[in-house]
């Protein structure tokens, strides 16, 4: 299992960065091979100061070792071996009328003293951040994600959909990071459905990426906007900032495990403002958004 | 004691802000007066947009109420009330050829069940973070620094710049945040000291504060600057960021105690970027800052 999905994600990762290359038509992604000192390693993938993508990078990686000690107490498992493997990636358009996109897709396998898998399963999901709110995106966004979840089961996309409003949440500000997506975690084996069948659907989900954002990027390009507008993006960038330090587990356990800090810290913004409570003019489309996001929305 | 350091913050807050519109000559502080649901309140004055200061905030907060959850573990303590009172400031220069400086000065009490005082003590500090250094600029600082502990013990200056040292240290960078300055906490009344004694030498610290800052400022505001060095303070200001929202106690605590968002996250930079992989050239003085911060220095 883990051999087919590493070997998925890092084609996936090929095909994601071409294409992304091809949209932005300007920069290219620059590649960074690491390896980690405990197991494993990555190749992380930057592009910046694009014609659509002001930063972004597609990262895989594949650690193994002993568990460190802050998982440990996080899993409640004792000292043992493991192996993760994933993809993530974070993109920052330029243009504020394109929203930001994340989306992380992973796999985990534990194992006991004599090498045997004690435990494995599946995670990951996709995310929108819009800086003005088109109805439309955000319905082609879920719309994209709940037909790859249909193909699998009927429940998928109501479930990880409400799991992603309830992780993307920004508690001190009690305000969604943005309009959601997919979340999903501890895909294990069940009754009902093997490894095999939890991995067909994260790669069914890995495929349907392009497809879910690519259309909405080639729509808002080439919208004009002022400076205003670009301000107003950046300002929200700063809330993006708050959630992946303050929040976000991945990016803290991340720093915690000695990860690699630049692979890691890839996905905070080129340029953020901070402002003294800054809030939008009465009924602006920057409004709009603000009381969009103050409440999970079912946008199909 | 409450009574005299709330009046002492409250008047050092009038001292400062007025000294620094002076300083500033264009902008001045903007007001916000706040209560707590739970108990209290403050009053934040945040400057933006200066000729000096870019943006910045001189708070003071007095709360009470029963200590929350999350102090009382913090704490080991079981359900009592509390007092806090202190005053917190914040200040990022437009040029980057001056230290963005922070400080905070603290009492606090904690009560038994007949309202009897079971513990109080003083905290705080002050440290300096420039974008470029200037040997003589940190001298000064710490020079006032160990000039105002020195009034009340020898041991103190050396003692509280290590705890500053060791407790700005941004672990995920190994890299200090700035070069330090003073940070002291749970000064409680001991055989030798009165809490008195310790009220007496916060109060010190306090009052030393303009003259260690000031000059600082006066020295540096008329060096021209290229966008390359505004780049660069922006580029730092991102690790700033990520000191106070990753690692810094206060702020984390405010955030965890429904503390107001504003006047915590005041401490914010304006403006911030961040560059993948970021290093500035070999022997330029971007570099000699970052070396600098690599390992803690002893300035006198």
């Amino acid at each position: 299992m883990k051999d087919q999905f590493l070997a998925y994600i890092k084609n996936l990762q090929d095909t994601i960065t071409s294409k992304l290359e091809e949209v932005d038509g300007k920069a290219q992604f620059k590649e960074d091979v690491w390896t980690r000192p405990e197991g494993g390693g990555g190749r992380t993938r930057v592009i910046e100061n694009g014609a659509i993508f002001e930063k972004g990078g597609v990262n895989i990686s594949a650690v193994h070792g002993i568990l460190p000690e802050s998982m440990q107490e996080y899993f409640k498992v004792s000292d043992c071996d493991f192996f993760a493997c994933g993809l993530s990636l974070v993109l920052h358009p330029k243009n504020p009328f394109i929203p930001t996109i994340h989306a992380n897709w992973r796999y985990f396998e534990m194992y006991d003293n004599d090498g045997k898998i004690i435990s494995s399963w599946f995670g990951g999901g996709q995310d929108l951040t819009p800086y003005y709110l088109f109805k439309e995106d955000a319905i082609h966004f879920h719309q994209t994600c709940k037909n790859a979840c249909d193909k699998h089961h009927i429940d998928f996309y109501p479930e990880y959909k409400k799991r992603c409003d309830s992780y993307f949440w920004n508690t001190h500000r009690n305000e969604a990071r943005g309009i959601g997506g997919l979340f999903f975690d501890y895909l294990k084996e069940t009754d009902n459905l093997s490894l095999k069948d939890r991995c067909d659907f994260v790669m069914e989900i890995g495929d349907s990426f392009l497809e879910s954002y690519v259309p909405i990027v080639e729509k808002r390009k080439n919208l004009a906007y002022t400076k205003e507008q670009k301000d107003w993006q950046e300002i929200r960038r700063g809330r993006y900032v708050e959630f992946n330090l303050i929040h976000d587990k991945g990016t803290l356990f991340g720093l915690k495990t000695n990860g690699r800090i630049e692979s890691i810290l890839m996905s905070l913004p080129p340029k953020v403002q901070w402002r003294y409570s800054y809030s939008p003019k009465a009924k602006s489309e920057e409004e709009k958004l603000i009381k969009a996001l103050q409440k999970p929305k079912e946008w199909l």
